[in-house]
């Protein structure tokens, strides 16, 4: 067991050390990781673990502005305390950005599972987006499928009138559970949609958790054709349990009535907080998450996390003794749940942007919850591709110390992905992966599963490669003329 | 969100992959890892994560064996528990190797601080090893230090006929926990000693955990000197409270009856599970944990997890289509927590072992917790030093696919550390570090904060790097000539 201290004096040496082991390398190198670089991060863990105020963010967002669902009153209200929050932080500039934004509500869910002489409630929640039954009480037999591609190929006539039941289980064997999410994440977003071409009547997916729990998951469906039926997620011990009741007995039935509904587009806006650079105020570098969340939850790993990491990040770039050099702003995005508007308008608004010579030459997205650090992911695609991933190898030995060493190419995220046309160089936000779907759009996702220390590092993370960023830039390759 | 499917077929597409890149790199290196290897690997992490057997062993050594501290009931039916699980692992000899070890028992904790005009339970336990008070009840004023050192500069008159309190807090500012620990462990080791030596009637110290909670968390204690007095752990909460109340008022008292003792050396185990090497039987590799704990909690990180980890490893290694070359055992150390006569018991064996050419030729310990695995720290010091260095470095192929890049020098662990003399390369095993102090040695090292997949996903990290280790061994450097 090491025994380090971090006091002023013995990391002026460490970073004296680290200075001349860069120099070593080469002038070339030498040039690219400078000992103030080493302080700079150093200090921003220490403002982030010594009296952040990370954790006491994310309890006002998720006590006082929980289940923001997009267009809902509780993301008005987390709108407006965000806004707060960046003033709060420091920010030169807080600003809304209008954007509409699809409203649905969930309203009242009555779900029964029935066999021969039995009865009872179902562990379920209603997909985000279904409809509802327009106060009828559905009823059905129920017929399991595993998964939507078998849904796909079976005859219509084993469907139509039914309730399907789409029980795939999130492969265990990835290391990486964001692998297995996508994996069968079609089942929920457009399960109700391909059932609903055969003639079912409603669909039942098994909630995308590995965690076998008593949690219904929630998460955006779509429907592509007009045969709109409900689509529900029912927590993975019920799947299993109506899996075995399906196999001991042909005749289960499921009834269900909901109350949800499509209230159309309404008002909201993205939250922006701006620190002006000191020498390069027209470069940007984002750092953001999405405000709105699923509302059986208080949306605090996802993506409340991410919200505070970018507040966080401006707060001690804005404490920082000197300014940093390019513009840094963090944004908090609307309704990526479900519709992705608020990621749309701020794309626009940065295309906009860049006829007026304000460019965004890098950003961040924390959309994987408030864990333990691991690295960042990139965007391999984007224009500034190549440029992203020689950052991350650039300023490996300034990250490496903080256990920053999982680099991945998983792209940056739903929202960040959308600068993709303004060339910035785009990043992902890696935490460890091992829980989030435990809470993920679950009643679980609250704030006191979330770990303070963890949430401080992640801060921390998003915070230094933001600092590393402002301070040298990206200069992204020119794009190729078609 | 790359999608990762791992069929038979298309992980032998992969497997082709990594092998055509390897031999890229050069024949040298492609003698060192193998497309069999990545094979091997990857069976080992999935009979980890589907079907394993760690979590359901993990709470039956739980709830069947809580708080086994040496010498007691519980201990001993651990012993015999763990022994009957390592036959179910199938492994070909299960022994027990006998040892002494110091046995104390707690009784019965009351502890009162009293300040003017009130008095109220302290969130108070003994420390391990403590001296109880005779059935008499023991109560001075609190005089409040910032740690061990200014305890030994304090003068001799402010510190007799007190009660010391120790308050520091363990750095946030370290990534690695571990590190903050070592920092301050001397309070909770060595605080009543020093305090003893100047007349001081107890000591109370700051519990050593980053969070700010309401849990005690006990711990060893060594009395140097003949002056032995009562040493205590308070609650981090309870420390503040404490340095509060003395900040403002010179009258804080604190009485406390303690009827802890020492019962002597008793009879225990350490237990051994072994699996005959295909090729070179008589070259050993072990993986281990300790199978005592603290009486406080269920003992289920620290070091259930440890033990699990190891037994899975050999569950796992039994089961391969082809049985590893070297031998690997599995060795559940007693006695890690208080005294270390177990790793003393088993360094022996190895020693006897060495002279009839059985030879260890590496050892690995999990003593860090269940945590999401991050890589292995190994002992730079030992004659097995560079060699074991050399071979994270040769395999990091092999392993860094499942998220294991932190390397780090942090040596082994108090058990496998005693293998030195024997020049085997040690290892110790690398989880997540942010959580570990939370639960350590307290009320909340419970099954229940034991996370599945992240106990499965150690237990395959220690059964890989123990498969390799018994495929290629390690030839130790020459020890010098003296």
């Amino acid at each position: 067991m090491r025994i380090f201290t971090f006091c002023g004096i013995e990391l002026r040496v460490l970073s004296l050390v680290l200075g001349f082991l860069t120099l070593g390398f080469g002038l070339g190198r030498a040039q690219e990781f400078k000992p103030t670089d080493a302080d700079a991060v150093r200090e921003i863990y220490d403002r982030a673990l010594v009296n952040g105020a990370a954790y006491e963010n994310l309890r006002r967002l998720c006590k006082e502005a929980p289940a923001r669902l997009s267009g809902s009153e509780n993301a008005e209200k987390a709108v407006h305390l965000t806004a707060q929050m960046l003033k709060e932080a420091g920010a030169d500039t807080v600003w809304l950005q209008p954007v509409m934004v699809p409203a649905w509500e969930r309203g009242e869910t009555q779900v029964l599972l029935k066999s021969p002489g039995s009865q009872r409630p179902l562990e379920a929640v209603a997909l985000g987006g279904s409809i509802g039954t327009n106060g009828q009480w559905l009823e059905a037999e129920v017929v399991e499928l595993p998964g939507i591609e078998a849904l796909k190929s079976a005859p219509a006539e084993q469907i139509a009138g039914k309730i399907v039941f789409l029980n795939e289980a999130m492969e265990p064997r990835n290391v990486n559970t964001f692998a297995s999410y996508g994996a069968c994440g079609g089942n929920r977003v457009f399960g109700a949609d391909e059932a609903g071409k055969k003639g079912a009547v409603a669909v039942l997916v098994r909630s995308l958790t590995l965690s076998e729990d008593h949690h219904p998951h929630t998460g955006v469906m779509i429907y592509r054709s007009e045969l709109k039926i409900p689509g529900l997620a029912i927590s993975t011990v019920e799947a299993g349990r109506l899996s075995q009741m399906l196999a001991a007995s042909a005749s289960v039935r499921v009834g269900l009535r909901l109350s949800c509904r499509d209230l159309g587009m309404k008002p909201s806006y993205n939250v922006i907080g701006e620190l002006r650079g000191r020498q390069f105020p027209n470069e940007i570098v984002v750092a953001g998450g999405h405000l709105d969340s699923w509302d059986t939850g208080e949306g605090a790993h996802d993506d409340g996390a991410g919200c505070i990491h970018s507040i966080e990040a401006l707060r001690i770039l804005a404490k920082m003794p000197v300014r940093p050099k390019r513009s840094f702003r963090c944004v908090l995005f609307m309704n990526e749940e479900n519709g992705g508007m608020g990621a749309e308008a701020y794309a626009e608004f940065a295309a906009q942007e860049q006829t007026k010579g304000i460019l965004h030459v890098a950003a961040i997205e924390s959309d994987r919850g408030g864990f333990t650090p691991r690295g960042f992911s990139y965007d391999a695609q984007g224009l500034g591709g190549s440029a992203a991933k020689q950052f991350l190898d650039r300023f490996s030995e300034a990250l490496t110390p903080y256990q920053l060493q999982l680099i991945t190419t998983e792209g940056s995220g739903a929202d960040v992905g959308k600068l993709h046309s303004t060339g910035a160089a785009l990043f992902g936000f890696l935490p460890d992966s091992q829980r989030y779907f435990d809470v993920h759009h679950a009643e679980t996702d609250r704030f006191e599963n979330v770990h303070k220390r963890e949430l401080e590092l992640g801060a921390a993370a998003v915070a230094s490669l933001s600092y590393l960023l402002c301070q040298y830039g990206i200069t992204p390759p020119t794009p190729a003329k078609k």
